[in-house]
């Protein structure tokens, strides 16, 4: 059996793009197949497409809905490296980057001015996802130039516009009721903000945790120390957010906390200082979803984001990380909020994968011995 | 820019598969070509086909030489991932397991019975290998179903006979002219045979080293204790067999260490156990070239492994490592010696690779901002 597909890179995840046509009943299913064409279940995918990493061993499958308001529908699959299994319970904001190129590569979507948009909806949120591709003069151009932090070669740039992105988890953008909450946790109060958009977030004060806003270099070290009391912070947290029923029954992954400071004075290139906490750890980047959370968290009054950005506001938001700074926009539309970050996309090969066993292992026995 | 490519497994490694006509004058050498295609240099591979470890990092280049004695010509790369650089120092065994099986599925060799005989030639090293792919009544089984250690799926057996490889890197089998030489080091006096047939390798009995033949687990934990002596013995024979000046000079990577023992009695599965040394370490594998030396070793009287193995000496050769039991073969044909391994290889995708950027990085400056 032959697979087409195309290899993408969408921001710094490798994603395989697949058609949804050519997956079928339960021997094509992707929960079969996708596993087997990736190389799974083995650490290295040696056999397989996949790259033995989370960020390369990703898949999109992709389709032109009969609804004429979405351009592109994907769904996103996480492919497992170790085990022969699909997760399909969240959507991958890196690999959406490849979405709308694929529909202006492909002729689904024909550019007709200097930015062409694409109207996405991914199945896994529900999230709809509204997508600029620059294409100057009505074409993609012949070489892409468009840079981006953690990516060495330019791609071509990429908006990704997340329409009304509040409240998907919990049905509020402050499932609370209150922009800043105060939790008890070691022996101390905390103002905690606790919001929902793209992902449920915990935001905190780097003060109160005695960290230095000048000096964010220190802000790791700092955070390793009172990982304890950070974690009690978060499972309160998700039981007022109404995510958990106590805290010992909190989950690992969500909420995430981060912890924000006005920028080093020295620091010109940046509105906010961040670090994020992801299952239990300091983490040097930002995900897609997180920066989308704390973008909508700047624009609320009473959080304690926006009494950092508030004299600052404006329609784009750079949020210093570890691995550089990520800058989101916001913009009105029709009614919508629509919260953006950029990207950069590229194709780096269109390919048919070989699939050369049926996946029930059924084998032609005449076959059998028929080696060396 | 398009260039075509084959994604093929060979044994245990992941091989880009290009035919050399794509690759012409400085802009699109190899040297060139090869880092933009893999994505390097970044760590992570993350804007090519790179799969950003050693094992994923290759490439093949093959070619249809005017030479009726050879059917497919063929050249390795290493392709740096961290550095934009191509090593052409050596072959990749796993790797050379893909070029008979692409000449059979590109047509250049028609089977015409159950084993289709491919003559190649390694241009890193001169080597011929003359490659047996299993083609039942003459044709490639649509569904390959031969296993090896390491790769969880099956593929297409591919045998690979090394002709004649005693004496490629120093002129002859036995460089210092004797099978079995006395090394002095750490007060002690040690019996090695240093040979050369695949790449150059100095044989230490396990015994001397107070290794128990019985307990092969046991091995790791007591090479490592005498590393140093081992080292010493190693630059010696360095010496002795011509690579280096001095013991001072001698390279980390060649020769490699070797240290062998009669299979442990239980051990029905093997017929020698061997702990290879690379890089100054005890290695959980053997590399295809280890295993060569190691073949032709055996079949050498004098030597610490014929000692080891004449009272069994068969056509196939049983090699028990860490990682499993390597089987070698033997023969001797129109006055040749073959030594061979068994692999397998699959072809996993055949792909388009789009590089759209121009190498020497001139860019249209009427493109430039043309950014969202």
């Amino acid at each position: 059996m032959n697979i087409e597909a195309e290899w993408m890179r969408g921001g710094t995840s490798k994603c395989w793009v697949f058609e949804s046509g050519q997956f079928g009943d339960t021997e094509t299913s992707p929960d079969a197949l996708l596993p087997r064409l990736f190389g799974s279940p083995d650490h290295r995918q040696i056999d397989g497409v996949g790259g033995a990493t989370s960020t390369t061993s990703k898949a999109m499958i992709v389709h032109r809905p009969a609804d004429d308001d979405i351009d592109v529908e994907f769904t996103f699959a996480q492919v497992g490296i170790e085990e022969a299994a699909v997760d399909w319970g969240s959507n991958c904001g890196n690999c959406s980057a490849v979405v709308g190129l694929y529909a202006i590569e492909k002729g689904w979507v024909t550019p007709t001015s200097d930015i062409t948009r694409i109207v996405t909806r991914n199945t896994n949120t529900g999230q709809i996802i509204i997508q600029r591709v620059s294409t100057p003069a009505g074409a993609l151009p012949i070489v892409p130039q468009a840079e981006m932090p953690g990516v060495p070669f330019p791609g071509y740039r990429v908006g990704l516009g997340f329409q009304d992105p509040a409240g998907k988890t919990t049905g509020s953008l402050l499932p609370t009721g209150s922009a800043a909450e105060t939790i008890s946790a070691g022996g101390t109060r905390w103002t905690a903000s606790l919001v929902d958009a793209g992902a449920p977030v915990v935001i905190l004060r780097a003060e109160e945790l005695g960290l230095d806003p000048e000096r964010y270099d220190s802000w790791f070290a700092g955070v390793e120390l009172q990982l304890e009391t950070l974690e009690q912070i978060r499972r309160q947290a998700a039981v007022r957010m109404g995510l958990a029923a106590t805290t010992s029954e909190a989950a690992r992954a969500i909420p995430k906390v981060a912890i924000v400071a006005p920028p080093a004075q020295s620091d010109a290139g940046s509105d906010v200082s961040v670090m994020m906490l992801s299952m239990g750890k300091p983490h040097p980047a930002l995900a897609i979803t997180g920066s989308i959370a704390l973008t909508l968290a700047a624009r609320t009054p009473g959080t304690v984001l926006y009494d950092i950005t508030e004299h600052n506001l404006r329609p784009t938001l750079r949020l210093r990380t570890p691995a550089g700074v990520i800058e989101t926009w916001s913009e009105e539309k029709d009614g919508s909020l629509i919260i953006g970050v950029d990207r950069t996309a590229r194709t780096i090969a269109t390919t048919t994968i070989h699939l050369p066993e049926t996946l029930d292992n059924t084998v032609d026995a005449s076959l059998a011995g028929a080696t060396r």
